[in-house]
């Protein structure tokens, strides 16, 4: 079967390409009848219009993009869920891409978003951008970009967040409530002001409290093997640690692999609160006390920002960072 | 900043838009000063052709869609991870969609995939898809299709699946081992090939060792509730069950959940055996002993069929079902 196009319904009603394509917009060149003809034998063979030809005119592809460091990874595939639940309503198509970490691949990915492939992008940074030269040729290039969880704040555009600041603050309170005197902080890179914030909301109880901040306490490595081996290095030294606080999900699995090695016991030995968004947490031995972002929601907020601008409502983007707050699920790994 | 095309880069140079269209595309009409010209000034103003219009010529828009029934789930997320890594290396685009297992959902995605706006779909059906009419419209486009997992055996086309049968099979054969004589089977929908087959190797196993089947002993529910009520009720009775083989990631969590408010022993009074694609499973109280479907594996095989198809190659798209071994891990669920 050919491709139903404007050209194969031209010919099947004997008429011209032009006056097809005219009649399918409902130009008043077109008599009714030569329109309703038309309409017909479109309906008829289930005719499409091409979806690019289409955004070639109107300058808009009914596309966006998200730019993610992973997707099989609880957080963002929620946040993904989010957005999609807003696209869908607004029947939007989404573009994904994976930069697994990488800022060469990031901007590879931005650089081939600029000309009318996408009419607005929501991304998480890499966790190696430092540099947002990127990001500034998109918006130059009209190309409206939202940022979420790893953010930039340098830049004008809308910014969802959870409160990271206060949420590790509180974290860590109820570790050093639940009797921790030394309690060691895991987290990935220390360049993005989300990871930032955790430590800095670490610091400021431990701080308060008077508790040592050791070095050896805060272990920030970029691969897991190293956190591994910091972390092991940390539990076995003499003075050792009493909780832990894991700014990333994967982080509190390693610490569970590393105490079942050394046979340390949580919550007795050692207690343990992470941020994570698994739906496993309860069923772990022991199970886990989290701190849990509203991913779903964040993607929702995101996307909503973006189809207000692109849609009929043409709504400005608010430049401002908008924190939507974590919960923390107290279970056994923190109990006293 | 205005945006960089063919008819800024002809009024900066003075020429008309259709000779720098020609000089892009290397034209024998255009002299070689003036194609220099064009390039140069193309590199400066970092030209980038708009994708769309490229597609509308060379009737390649380099994008596939990926339909799935969700993505915030350990196998859907690896298999996209899979397919990622294939298409990244070809420089293909992923337009995703998610069903969320509605038929009509699935309908109206591939409905508007049919005119141009992909090359190539690869899917995974809803649970509630019966009718394949959709599939063969987009057959007919001309824009092929490769199933993964939840594939429709009918269909012409390369099915990228687990050796459903077999392991279901060994697992359920595992677990009479471990000493069960009452195992109850968890699973969804049973429209899916994928689920018939895992229920027919637990049936086989079960007939081989004349255990009992009764109809309690195999609940197929639509919703997770249901699922946790019918759970509930066999484990409540006087004859019980003392295995679970949960054909999906979700009821294993569910069977552990029921266990506990029933104060259930795992293993001793219930073992369990799951298929799931889960990182924590080793971290599970009791930890579960799971059968890991490939999901990265199938993901790039069914990636890379589609490429091999699309690029330069041009290989036809075998007709067949390529199954790809799962590996059973036993964990401490079903010690006896």
């Amino acid at each position: 079967m050919s491709k139903v196009d404007i050209r194969r319904l031209a010919e099947e009603l004997g008429i011209s390409p032009s006056t097809v394509s005219r009649s399918l917009r409902d130009s008043h060149e077109i008599s009714e009848s030569t329109k309703n003809r038309v309409r017909a034998l479109a309906a008829a063979l289930d005719y499409q219009p091409h979806p690019y030809a289409s955004g070639l005119r109107k300058h808009k592809s009914k596309t966006i993009a998200v730019v993610v460091p992973e997707v099989a990874n609880n957080f963002f595939s929620r946040v993904f869920s989010g957005i999609e639940s807003i696209t869908l309503a607004n029947n939007y198509h989404v573009l994904i891409y994976l930069t697994h970490e990488s800022y060469e691949k990031e901007v590879s990915f931005i650089h081939h978003l600029k000309n009318g492939r996408v009419d607005g992008v929501i991304m998480s940074l890499s966790s190696h951008t430092k540099n947002f030269d990127h990001i500034l040729s998109l918006q130059a290039a009209d190309i409206p970009v939202i940022f979420f969880d790893r953010i930039c704040e340098e830049i004008d555009t809308a910014k969802i967040t959870t409160n990271d600041f206060e949420s590790s603050y509180a974290a860590t309170n109820l570790l050093i409530h639940s009797g921790c005197k030394r309690i060691a902080h895991l987290t990935t890179s220390l360049h993005l002001t989300t990871t930032q914030k955790r430590r800095d909301g670490y610091l400021a109880a431990c701080r308060e409290s008077n508790l040592p901040i050791e070095p050896e306490l805060l272990i920030h490595e970029n691969t897991e093997e190293e956190t591994e081996k910091k972390l092991t290095a940390l539990l076995s030294s003499e003075h050792g640690a009493d909780g832990v606080f894991a700014a990333v999900e994967k982080l509190s699995l390693i610490t569970y692999k590393v105490s079942k090695v050394l046979n340390i016991a949580i919550p007795d030995q050692l207690k343990l609160i992470a941020f994570a968004n698994t739906e496993s947490a309860n069923y772990f031995s022991p199970s886990l006390t989290t701190i849990v972002q509203p991913a779903f929601e964040i993607g929702r907020e995101a996307a909503s920002i973006l189809m207000n601008h692109l849609e009929k409502k043409r709504l400005p983007i608010p430049n401002s960072i908008i924190p939507i707050a974590a919960t923390i699920i107290e279970r056994d790994s923190t109990k006293s």
